[in-house]
């Protein structure tokens, strides 16, 4: 086995999230990145949700770059006075925070000549020795720097951005996965998955119980680098399942 | 102004989500407990999603209980061989996981005779010194201990087990918040909200631009445990807003 698939490659998320802290949002953010890292080969495996607050940040993005092979962070990057990402990974990492001239080109070209005011020259202020991450809906762009992936909040930039960074990241084998749904109740089967689990430790099983108009079930998610160890382990539960005369479905795989 | 009011109560929240990390699945629970919270007078200040593996739980949880008043955790206590949060909680805690005579008694009564397994009995494990959390839909509970309490994973028995714990925190005053949609750029706004929001510091004002069938936009988001200080600041927005001709619309109140 090549050492990439014994030690994968993992990546945090640091949310920047007053928004998300408040009840107000729901992240879309975390799901769209750790299905796009996967592609890459890379993990997601730790995501923080802190309040737009400078120490708060630098403290997340500090503990989370000095102990994953990427970071990425969402939101604060736009032109308002609660705007605060760049600041903060700037003191983060101990660099000042320049007017980076290939965004300030970039933004005075996209607005008309007089609007590019004080509050849109925010925009162009990276860290020192930050490169652009191209924003190809709405200019403004991201960064990184050193391991670290400043990204804008709004999912569908947020989703651009990481668009332009495609192929660019240092990773392993991409983790696949197959699902089933079980219409029975999770902890009758418990038992006979753990049996399975125990015997399939090269893969990751996991068990996800529903309710759904008054009906239990559980969807069992198999997960590994290797696809036939997947239809594997996906068959031996189809197995099992069926001896307590239950009918397991396949679900629609994701990729 | 009262003590409680400036310091607020703060909890954080640590998910235990392998199936949030790979995208599988979007954390619902966050903002449940946000607004929960918020009913309560205490504040969700961090969110942590950590994979299913003890010792990122023990981690987490530690770290977070030392450091907030409050410390829910989802996900990992089922029937099933990855559910592993009762075990986490009692390594965290340094305390031996006993089978709880009162979840005993409970899981017993709801399974019929015979079908109380061995699987099944996991669930009544609890942390020794754990107080029970009622869980009216499927009957397996939570439990507190200290400062931490052990919710479900599904969305539906985790707010469940959430109203059974209504009025048992020690909150401030909630936060209350409105917002004003304003039909124009974000940066266009964005100086006049700097200098409101310099004006009322005793206020959080939030940015939120967004995207929607080609125009661009933002929400404004006030928010304080005042509301005739969140009237007066939307009042002062609305006013600057009106200057560019444009008319702020306001969202409907949450609470």
């Amino acid at each position: 086995m090549p050492d990439k698939l014994k030690s994968p490659v993992k990546a945090a998320l640091v949310v920047i999230g007053d928004e998300i802290l408040s009840g107000r949002t729901k992240d879309a953010n975390a799901a769209t990145l750790a299905l796009w890292l996967n592609e890459q080969g890379v993990r997601l495996d730790e995501v923080r949700v802190v309040p737009d607050v400078t120490e708060r940040i630098i403290a997340a993005v500090n503990e989370c770059r000095s102990r994953f092979r990427y970071v990425f962070t969402t939101g604060g990057i736009g032109p308002t006075h609660d705007d605060i990402t760049a600041d903060a990974i700037a003191k983060a990492f101990d660099v000042p925070l320049i007017d980076h001239p290939e965004a300030v080109r970039l933004l005075k070209a996209h607005y008309p000549k007089g609007e590019f005011t004080e509050a849109r020259r925010r925009m162009a202020r990276i860290p020192e020795g930050g490169t652009l991450i191209d924003n190809p809906i709405s200019v403004a762009p991201g960064f990184q720097l050193d391991n670290v992936y400043v990204l804008a909040g709004v999912p569908l930039i947020m989703k651009a951005m990481l668009e332009s960074l495609r192929h660019s990241l240092d990773g392993g084998a991409p983790m696949r996965s197959a699902s089933l749904t079980v219409p029975m109740p999770e902890s009758a089967l418990a038992g006979d998955l753990g049996r399975i689990a125990d015997a399939a430790k090269d893969v990751q099983i996991g068990s996800y119980p529903y309710y759904r108009e008054g009906r239990v079930g559980l969807h069992v998610v198999v997960r590994s680098t290797d696809e036939k160890r997947i239809e594997q382990v996906i068959e031996d539960i189809k197995s099992v399942v069926s001896r307590f005369g239950v009918t397991p479905v396949d679900d629609p795989r994701e990729g």
